[in-house]
């Protein structure tokens, strides 16, 4: 079986996990470390814990536990004090303070959840998140990073982890045994690009064999990446990447309802452009194929916040399809080179 | 197997039902839902859902899950808004939520945990505790009369549930079908008596061929039963029950340690005291023996005010062997009346 290893955050990660862990590989997540927004936040504020949210939606993806289970793991609670705590996070939060630690802790809850697959913190290190903007300010923490609506405008010169973080030695021996790696979709500056702000991340992707597939967002960030083609994106991932090492990207084919592209507008939210005839400056192939979700919403009816983020979003089993189609391609491609 | 019913709250039964569970006998624990103390107060008060405390204390007591999930429902978090709340609280609460009742969600928490045995709120009605005293005056709620330390001086005129509650038809179901009903230990007006306030549990007690066993509290509790005698309490139950239905009582003959009994002094707890030469007045058979818990708590260590509430406390399980010995007494009575 092909080893596939995911980057990302918790809600992308959800999507492509829940397809990709239909087909017959063996998956493992990186996960982000630098959530610090909503339960999260909050848990790591008061508890001083590591954030579990990112870490809690794949361990749902690759749950193999009951439906139920799952339910509550993704249940928030409405009211008094506890109101927008996941209950899986509260769980994570529990596990890591009664084994001593965030990994220990996940241990126990990849038992309890029944989990196919690996879900792995991209470093145990507590980080946060931080951006210097080209007009000399800082914005501290990924939930302000990710509120801002300045950042194209005005210009990122640094984006960092703080204190640096050192890579979980488990991520650098999935992404060596790698036979592909996946990154994205997720949110680019927030969850994306964190995993390879960790020490030790870029330069494992780099020396990995893997063949690394960049799947593109649907929709660009309002002030993040707001103005972006798809070649803006991969181009950013390789700076960060120390390196050209995308092989291929994948990018969606099918447009939304016009009432839904209507309503994204609103929010200065647009369907990520692609210059086909940019073709010859590329070192990456693009799979352009239809991508899109036409069915409700995946999540659990009690994770509001999860449905209400992702409307256009990808088809689990269309993206998934896609990965297993590159993965063919890469496993054959002395014969198709012939063919084509 | 016999079929064996435990009435109580949440500490006295968890150390009942962790000593029976290791014979061969089927279990049911009946659960007082007065609780409105604690963790379990909070959130009565803030989610609106019934009271998981007691509850979640048998449900670990009758687990045969891993340690680690016992630990984990019964974790308490230290820090911010969920301080003092038990992971299983939150669990019991979430599941209750998620299926639409208490009942419904008590159901898959016993999956959830692999409870052998079965767990039963003795109402599944939002009822709370009321005291009024022979002044006048009248307490409101499980927790404010837990900590009145005036009932015994002043003077108890009624204890009542408000709404009146009607009990769980699967409990009197049990009672029906029990050859062994054990009453105890646990608070006495806050958990034992207040299962016996519930409308129809008293009546299906008088009314089953059950051995009734009354498992007399180690302790007098300040203020309460401060001055009790055994024989005050199996007067009190009895007269809840509506006649003399107790057939036999356990108590205890093994003297703590000096050093406990002076602690416990300090706070005006005293062991509860035993008149052999009323046993003409007694209508029931008193087993006397050693009960004493001679080892450290078995209560999880992050489960502090378990840990705080018992130290004068009874073995799992002397306990369980003393009914279970009472059983075979039972069910060789006819000779055993013809040896003695």
């Amino acid at each position: 079986m092909k080893n596939i290893v995911t980057i990302g955050g918790g809600t992308g990660s959800f999507v492509l996990l829940s397809g990709l862990k239909r087909h017959p590989v063996n998956l493992s997540a990186i996960v982000s470390m630098a959530d610090d927004g909503g339960s999260t936040g909050i848990l790591r504020d008061e508890l001083g814990v590591l954030p579990p949210g990112d870490i809690r939606q794949c361990l749902v993806a690759l749950s193999d536990s009951s439906d139920q289970m799952r339910q509550l793991i993704n249940y928030r609670f409405e009211h008094g004090a506890l109101k927008g705590h996941s209950f899986g996070n509260l769980l994570l939060s529990a596990l890591e303070k009664i084994n001593g630690g965030f990994l220990e802790g996940l241990e126990e809850a990849v038992k309890i959840l029944n989990v196919k697959g690996e879900v792995i913190p991209v470093t145990a290190d507590a980080v946060n998140l931080f951006l210097d903007l080209k007009n000399g300010k800082t914005i501290k923490g990924e939930a302000a990073i990710n509120h801002s609506f300045v950042l194209e405008d005005v210009g990122i010169k640094r984006l960092y982890l703080k204190p640096r973080a050192q890579v979980n030695p488990h991520a650098v021996k999935k992404i060596k045994e790698a036979d592909i790696i996946v990154i994205g979709p997720g949110n680019f500056y927030c969850s994306i690009i964190p995993n390879l702000l960790v020490h030790g991340v870029a330069d494992a992707i780099r020396a990995s064999k893997a063949t690394v597939i960049f799947n593109c967002n649907l929709v660009n960030k309002n002030g993040h990446t707001e103005r972006f083609t798809l070649d803006d994106y991969v181009d950013v991932i390789n700076r960060y990447l120390g390196g050209n090492r995308i092989d291929f990207v994948i990018f969606n084919a099918r447009k939304p309802s016009k009432a839904l592209i209507k309503k994204y507008g609103e929010k200065k939210e647009f369907l990520v452009p692609f210059k086909k005839e940019d073709r010859a400056k590329r070192n990456y192939k693009v799979i352009v194929t239809d991508l899109l979700s036409t069915v409700p919403t995946q999540h659990a009816k009690s994770d509001v916040l999860a449905r209400h983020r992702s409307l256009i979003r990808h088809d689990v089993e269309k993206l998934a399809k896609t990965i297993m189609f590159i993965s063919e391609i890469e496993e054959n491609k002395d014969i198709i080179r012939k063919i084509i």
